[in-house]
């Protein structure tokens, strides 16, 4: 049975909610380890073994530093019992730094990856467009980001089944030429080939067109451009409700698109998705939003567990050797 | 009486369509000065005179080069025009680079700006937010994000009214840690006290929800930005669109409630906005987007006729200078 190691300390709505969320989880036959503070948990139910770690380190300053200097906070326990074998899998909604940091130092990179990449699918109506980094790191060295489309290659292969993922560079302008000087550099370098199937520069408009299945940019505007996105999407999904409210004719009319509409509710909803995976570590680590409730940790669980069951990190990193994607040096 | 130089050597649509708005424009009362093959733009009508310009250089890889070795360039000839007084604004749908080179070079910058920044009212429902700079370069250095800061404050004081305009750098973090290099030391000097009310950062979901009424980051960013809110705007609606078109009960919902939705339609359409402004030269220059037809052409033009008559250009630059905020040496 799979069992995925949970981060309480993280998320906005606190560990009691990440609890709930749990217990869903649960009821879904995984197992799940429990890290944070077992008062604030509270009481749980079947499959769910609470390991008591108040210290949260979710929004310190300097994550990098606590995960070293504090062996004992929630993040770092969970990371641990996924480096030792205990757990699968792991999920935290604490911030995107802890979790990398705690990631990288105890569950360890896979060989030859240079940096792990927050990778999610993009939250546009008909466009399962995989994006990365979104938020790892603000890095954006030329080699990075290569290897980053590598990753989200790897990965839209083996995750999503997509045979030969066309791959492209986020950038303001489809010319080879566009771009900051780093994005300039990863396009010569994926143009000379690489064994992946590089479709060049995509502006923003085109992550919503879906020009391309991975496009990838470094984690400073991934992270910009995927929060902008769910932004973009509640104003007009807003403007369309106040539309809605306007008048009774309207009204009558929402009534009678409800039904149609419930399915791009779904569709754009990031708790629905379950989070971002983080890639490049040896073990299957989701990082659900920060703000998700009981309905979004217990999708990122499932997620996690699913992802771990399919092996989806070796399987990635399989994928990145036969592509000659791995660096050789450690 | 305004006149307008109108570059028809740009558009994607080509110089018929440019000349078709500025026959709209010109119906309005504005004196339009257009440049471009005076075989392509045919006949117009009154108010309008044509300029023989065949040769465009909207779409080179080497703007800079092109506006220099090209002096009869369509562009070209069009800065001239507005540098020599003959014509009050520019307004040219070629490619950004053209635009700002041929802008620089004959236009000139304002008297210690640093470089110029291309500004838009983002197309987001209920956000009037200025977003700078969205393409005029990919520079972010910490003292040109703060004197785009200072030009954000300061049109968005002159043009949009408002009296003491929350300004906000674009990051991957509300603290004021996150983000690039530059964007943090961006920050350090907005924090230190320059007159005007620094917010601190914003995310992508901050620029939707109006936390601030400008927002400053580099071309690069802002480039990608708003062309990604302009890709989700159109799939949520294209998505709700289809979602009416789905069943019968749907569609008669979708009837009803037309009348309320058109007026959100409207507000997310990049072509009733005119297009972006390029603030920092001696004159208004407006940028439509090269794929703006004749609508959008005839708004960009009465844009600029309507931002040349209130003066925008010297307005901005005095509330610059009051701000201390332009650079003192030459």
């Amino acid at each position: 049975m799979t069992t995925v190691a949970v981060d309480a300390g993280g998320a906005d709505a606190g560990p009691r909610e990440v609890a709930a969320g749990a217990i869903d989880a649960a009821r879904q036959g995984i197992n799940v380890k429990l890290f944070g503070s077992a008062e604030e948990i509270g009481p749980v139910g079947e499959g769910i073994e609470v390991i008591d770690a108040p210290v949260s380190i979710a929004k310190v300053a300097d994550p990098v530093a606590a995960v070293r200097e504090q062996p004992d906070a929630s993040i770092v326990q969970a990371a641990r019992s996924v480096a030792s074998g205990e757990a699968d899998a792991l999920v935290s909604g604490g911030s995107t730094g802890a979790v990398l940091a705690a990631g990288v130092l105890h569950i360890r990179r896979q060989r030859g990856v240079h940096r792990p990449a927050l990778a999610i699918l993009v939250p546009i109506p008909g466009a399962p467009v995989l994006l990365l980094d979104v938020g790892a790191s603000s890095e954006s060295r030329p080699e990075r980001l290569v290897q980053h489309a590598h990753i989200g290659a790897a990965f839209s292969e083996v995750v999503l089944g997509i045979a030969r993922p066309r791959v492209a560079l986020l950038s303001n302008g489809e010319e080879a030429s566009r771009g900051t000087p780093e994005v300039i550099a990863a396009h010569q370098i994926l143009s000379d080939g690489t064994g992946i199937d590089f479709v060049g520069n995509v502006e923003g408009l085109g992550i919503a067109t879906g020009e391309a299945d991975v496009v990838v940019t470094d984690g400073f505007t991934g992270n910009v451009a995927l929060k902008l996105m769910e932004g973009v999407s509640s104003a007009v999904i807003g403007a369309v409700r106040a539309a809605a409210a306007s008048d009774a004719r309207a009204a009558a009319g929402a009534l009678l698109m409800k039904p149609a509409l419930s399915g791009l509710r779904d569709q754009l909803d990031p708790e629905q998705h379950g989070g971002a995976y983080l890639l490049g570590l040896r073990s299957v680590v989701i990082v659900p939003h920060g703000r998700f409730g009981r309905r979004g940790i217990a999708k990122a669980i499932e997620l996690a567990a699913s992802a771990s069951d399919a092996d989806v990190a070796g399987r990635t990193h399989s994928a990145l050797e036969a592509a000659g994607a791995l660096r050789s040096s450690k």
